[in-house]
């Protein structure tokens, strides 16, 4: 059965995220970086990756595996190719930094590789591919988590249902945004699912005894989304990201070590400077034109309209920008609690 | 019912395939190289992309939509990304080109992207990123061509069945290499399976009305990977590639021109060098241990080993450069004719 869901206006969200993150330790600046990255998720319907996941952060603090006050490394070795050793940092304080700083190189090589080492929780990494779509760049983004997804041949956990994201600008359409996991569905959207009560397709996931199931509930073990495919592209994340800062996580996981379960994550963040190629607004035209034709495919149903990646998420953008958040009273009971618990003043519009 | 095969020395095929295209009118040293390209997708078993594809280059010559004696433009634009006007040149020549020159960017960048302009039948392009793992370099490439693909929401032709392939080098293992088409599966291996009558799988295809189909011989247009992920990154790719380079396919394509349904395609190869980031012996290392901590995992199936992308193309690769690449009999016939008409000699091992 769906959850009662209250509409909460974003800008009152993002506040008490900012302080609750505060109040576990962070600086008032990565505070509001995170509740940016968390309240953008939910803005644009990704609300498997908005601030639901507030409380495994904070556990994260408490538990020692992610640092609220990290020393976070940048070391550029060459003109198009960092590190950001993130410290523990969450995600979004490390992911938007390593994104800002491959802006900044790609203006002078045209192109940038920022490896991060050791972050928790990139949230929907969308948000930093299409930030570098706003500096008028491409923008590219991989993540590598700890192993949660099969692998095709065994049906336990092998590899993570690790993400890609691509960004690139447009001119008169939005941002042509593409954030996918490497699963059939994300774990976060199986437990919208479940939350929900609604079943999952088939295919997408295995019981913890590796069984085929479509009872959300049931669902332990993602499937990768092209067998092969999916589980291909999550095993060469990993060998990229965990390889390039020496911070390997699916052969520490499968080696069983308590220290090798640890949450934590490896990402790549690119930004490509188009400028370098061609004007930008040739660019943006071309991006709306390959939309235009898109969108005059005949549809298979005429009541069905084409959509493009990242069109869905501008438009419940909009619509929630001034409707708000539908949040479900549940998570917002949780907000609540955790903001008590913690001494911090819940804004009035939260009720 | 499959086709009788001969094996056949891959030297022999080689210079056969050498011919054929000089007596196209390319140079040698293009020709050795389009050779290098084909024999190396038959030796790994991707037999789809290999030497099956010489009467469709010669055709693309004769029609004048491949270009036998290309100028090749190469800008380095910054010292990290480039662009190769391809001017019509067979994918081969212009992609090899294109990552050995971000294979020599990459060395003093870090990391370098090249952007890759009107080239034709780009063939497999773990050509290309497995190149630049024998730098030691980790490799990555997209294609983006005609559509051939659904999009999801449409029954006809939407986008293409564009490929992603990563490369990352390994120290005991083989290179680890991934290359695969966005859609469940490529149209070179829909003809594979039509020439030896088996069927589809579900869900991989329609039929030319916009109807699912197993038959291979009605199968007319492929489906995406995981629907709106494959038709996801095949439109990103388009965008990417085409967007970059100022030539669009798939907008001119649903244009309607003749000119917009040319044959044609764009890419983007990149490098990273690894050793900008760790020494690269520790890097083999780390990739050793997730290859290991993979195929350590319990099978669902314990007579079935677990594989990673690129293992099954090695050991083919081990076979065949001993025991000779298979080729259909019809497909060898049709290769001494296509030699026959351009009075090109035919290896003796050839039969």
């Amino acid at each position: 059965m769906p959850q009662p869901r209250i509409p909460v206006p974003e800008k009152a969200l993002r506040a008490l995220v900012s302080d609750l993150f505060t109040a576990a330790g962070t600086s008032r600046e990565h505070a509001d970086t995170v509740a940016d990255v968390l309240v953008w998720a939910n803005l644009r319907g990704i609300d498997s990756h908005g601030v639901s996941r507030i409380p495994r952060y904070l556990e994260l603090f408490e538990n020692g595996q992610a640092n609220p006050r990290p020393a976070i490394g940048f070391d550029q070795m060459r003109s198009a190719v960092a590190t950001l050793d993130a410290d523990g940092a969450p995600g979004p304080v490390a992911l938007t930094r390593a994104m800002d700083e491959a802006v900044s190189m790609a203006r002078s090589a045209g192109a940038a590789w920022v490896a991060v080492r050791g972050t928790v929780h990139t949230g929907a990494i969308g948000y930093y591919t299409e930030r570098a779509a706003q500096y008028g760049m491409a923008g590219l983004g991989i993540v590598a988590g700890v192993p949660n997804m099969a692998y095709p041949g065994s049906n336990g956990v092998g590899v993570a249902t690790s993400p890609l994201s691509i960004a690139v600008p447009a001119g008169r359409h939005p941002t042509v945004l593409l954030d996918m996991a490497t699963a059939v569905i994300a774990l976060g959207r199986i437990a919208v699912l479940k939350a929900s009560g609604r079943p999952l397709p088939e295919g997408a996931a295995l019981t913890k005894d590796g069984q085929p199931t479509t009872d959300a509930a049931e669902a332990a073990v993602p499937l990768p989304v092209g067998g092969a495919k999916g589980a291909g592209m999550s095993l060469l994340f990993e060998m990229l990201a965990g390889g390039l800062t020496m911070n390997p996580i699916v052969s520490a996981y499968h080696g069983g070590t308590p220290e090798g379960r640890r949450h934590r994550q490896n990402a790549v963040l690119m930004a490509i400077d188009i400028a370098a190629f061609t004007p930008v607004e040739d660019f943006r035209r071309t991006v709306d034109e390959t939309i235009d034709s898109i969108k005059s495919l005949p549809p298979a149903d005429p009541a069905q309209e084409l959509l493009v990646p990242g069109e869905r998420g501008a438009r419940t953008l909009d619509e929630r920008l001034t409707g708000g958040i539908p949040l479900p009273q549940k998570l917002l009971g949780t907000l609540r609690t955790l903001a008590a618990d913690r001494g911090v003043t819940v804004p009035g519009e939260l009720g």
